[in-house]
């Protein structure tokens, strides 16, 4: 377990001079630059390091808040705080081809596809476990359905009817570990009613590719234009996101939403970031146009962590079986039972508008930062990033240099014809601390390259 | 959720007459009976339920404890008293090929497989859960290594390499969603390595073969004898359960580990039930043998709850990159955080403990029950079921009349050459307070059948 400092004396702290304010921040900005304070390792409370070192409590609260403004340290309500993740962790996407071993994070981190996890509700998270846990049958830590306990099932599709529009009967819900699981186990399902290929856009994550082809599926490219995909009325099974094409952004047209459901292949409705809509009337989910055709895929990766790995399907009835029988795996049944009180609870709920409102935010503030530039970012009506229009590498390879992790749409594209260039800013992932400072080292790195 | 009962008038409970106590115990029968009650649904306290009916304290206490020994209430030291799940819920065996539609839970369950879940610690793990999560960085809550949190993999690593003798390497262990999980991406990781055909003992579950076959493995049978599985030198790749096959229940013969272990072919070591050793040593993994041709599973499924859907492959290191290019899913970083701290803390020993003395007197009083009617219970020196040497469908046949689950020896037969009859008795499933009646039952059928 990550482990708990007990004892202040333990890193020989020495606050015996005349500014003791000063001596402990920097001893302790020290200890964990050079490694004797670990990620992760929990700090003593205020009230106890004072205690140790013989110093006002105010003066150890008033270092931890200024260390925690810094980045250096982590303050969770209710659980105290903690040396921050920023050097020493395992992160990477998700689906590297050969496990990673130990990466460094960057420092500033813009890359799309991961929310801030500092903001996970870990207290009202731990509150709903208790109380579900509190009331769950014995039966519900058993083998149990396949699909996942009835429970959540049933509150999700209440929550998916009134939140996005999903027509969706709990006894069509299917709890899967994420969306790449999910994926792997539809791919492997059509694969089995005799699909052959997966028509995806042509812009989109490599790893969905990956996965679609590691699991029998052919995979071919679907044009994608200002009104999101253009509809290939020859697919046998298409996969899309169309309430905020990723990465560009763009919400699928209306009339192209229609053409898709009834155009009688399978559609894989990827609804990744669906919760957060800014602008306009959320755009509810195509599935409801065509329940038979269309198979809704949502997920908590986005709206809670990705580490929770839950995810959710709402399956056509016809295709129930067969992707039972892909099914392997699926999430615990504790989660399960937490998520469902979680929502049930309106936590769920309050935890998305607070994103939301946060994420909006960022959103504006990157807009009016790049402004000045000249640069307008783009496909921000929703989600959880946006995409610049510039020339990429000059801005990547200074990004590098610089500690920031950027990445370009080249690196989403898969079709001779996606040919745009420009940077993909995923503005929710840096904790919100350290938000300020990465638009700042931003807009430098773009300043510079309209120099160039 | 499940509901709560805030309020005992709810039900209309009528308890003004001259004998509450038997009015109130009456009543609540009748409403679980009829469902007003559902299973899961917790009741008030005593002291609340008896400020709304105006009885004493104690007479509703008295009411609560008779209905959890008659199995109608389940009481969780700390989270109060809540109807129990006998009536309707939705359990059914790891992977049937259709989804259960609301299956009956029968009344008295012997059938092997799932421990006793009204043992799984609750109060400790939310413990653990709420410790681990205090501690955690923020990245723990990201997408993550592959392979699981490195937190998790190394405490793990030395529990197997102190409890089961493994050779374990943290960054050789991977996560999974369960031991089904692990099968279904070890079987197409075999694939991918040019394996065609998965050798598995000619008794075991059934599921098992259907997911090596459903990812692309060939099965065929291995003889198992008095000295389990019979080594096969021509084998790619076997799946054994050495520590104490299943259902048979002995060990496998020392030289024939080594045979196993030493013969070439990938051995899969499903170590389902290791830790439940009653009456020798334990039996080691095999894996330590040849760590370069076993793949040691474990599992949380038997020493905490099926519901936690966590298991851990010690894969090696030649196949640890097949492996995760064939893993999809994976446990929740929240649960794999909490397990970490669960073991660390020694909170996991002292419930295998805990759960190994209890499964260990259950054995004890099967032998004892049945040993009056001259019948012997077999491969009992370890694990959660026996095996009585009987014929097999007069008895069943009865069982199912009388609302007792029992499967026969011929339910995991897959050979022509497996042909023993014989009872399979799952001691651990009923809760402590329903095992008593449990045995009763099935000594009677078993004495019936004598008399035929």
């Amino acid at each position: 377990m990550e482990e708990t400092w007990a004892n202040g004396l333990d890193l020989h702290l020495d606050v015996s001079g005349t500014r003791p304010r000063a001596q402990l921040e920097g001893a302790l900005r020290d200890a964990v630059r050079d490694g004797r304070l670990r990620a992760g390792t929990r700090l003593p409370s205020s009230r106890t390091l004072a205690a140790d070192l013989g110093i006002a409590r105010n003066t150890v609260a008033e270092v931890y808040a200024q260390l925690v403004a810094e980045g250096w340290l982590t303050a969770h309500t209710g659980s105290g705080t903690s040396v921050a993740e920023a050097q020493g962790t395992l992160p990477h996407g998700p689906r590297p081809a050969t496990p990673a071993h130990d990466p460094r994070r960057p420092r500033y981190d813009l890359r799309a596809g991961e929310p801030d996890l500092s903001a996970f509700p870990r207290g009202p998270w731990l509150a709903a476990a208790r109380k579900a846990l509190a009331a769950a049958p014995d039966a519900a830590l058993g083998y149990g359905d396949r699909r996942g306990l009835a429970v959540l099932r049933t509150v999700l599709a209440g929550y998916l009817a009134r939140a996005r529009g999903v027509a969706a009967d709990p006894a069509h819900v299917v709890l899967c570990s994420g969306f790449a699981h999910g994926l792997a186990v539809l791919s492997r399902a059509l694969r089995a009613t005799g699909v052959s290929e997966l028509v995806m856009e042509e812009y989109g994550h490599h790893s969905h590719r990956v996965i679609a082809s590691s699991n029998g599926l052919a995979v071919r490219s679907l044009r994608v234009d200002d009104d999101g995909a253009v509809p290939d009325t020859s697919a046998e099974a298409v996969m899309l996101t169309p309430a905020h094409q990723f990465p560009l952004g763009m919400t699928l047209h209306p009339v192209r939403r229609r053409e898709f459901a009834q155009h009688g292949g399978v559609v894989i409705e990827d609804d990744y970031d669906g919760e957060f809509r800014y602008d306009r009337q959320p755009a509810g989910a195509m599935q409801a146009l065509a329940p038979d055709n269309v198979i809704y895929c949502g997920t908590a990766s986005k709206s809670l962590a990705p580490g929770v790995r839950l995810a959710w399907l709402v399956v056509p009835p016809r295709l129930l079986d067969p992707v039972l029988a892909a099914l392997d795996g699926g999430p615990s049944a504790l989660d399960q039972l937490t998520l469902a009180e979680f929502i049930a609870s309106g936590a769920y709920d309050r935890q998305i508008r607070r994103a939301r409102l946060a994420y909006r935010s960022r959103r504006d503030r990157l807009v009016a930062a790049v402004s000045p530039l000249g640069l307008r970012v783009g496909g921000i009506a929703a989600g959880h990033h946006g995409v610049i229009t510039t020339s990429e590498s000059p801005v990547l390879e200074r990004a590098a240099a610089h500690g920031i992790a950027l990445e370009g749409l080249s690196q989403f594209a898969h079709d001779a014809t996606a040919t745009q260039a420009g940077l993909v800013i995923g503005y929710a992932r840096p904790p919100e601390h350290a938000y300020t400072t990465a638009l700042a080292r931003l807009c430098a790195l773009l300043a510079d390259g309209r120099r160039d």
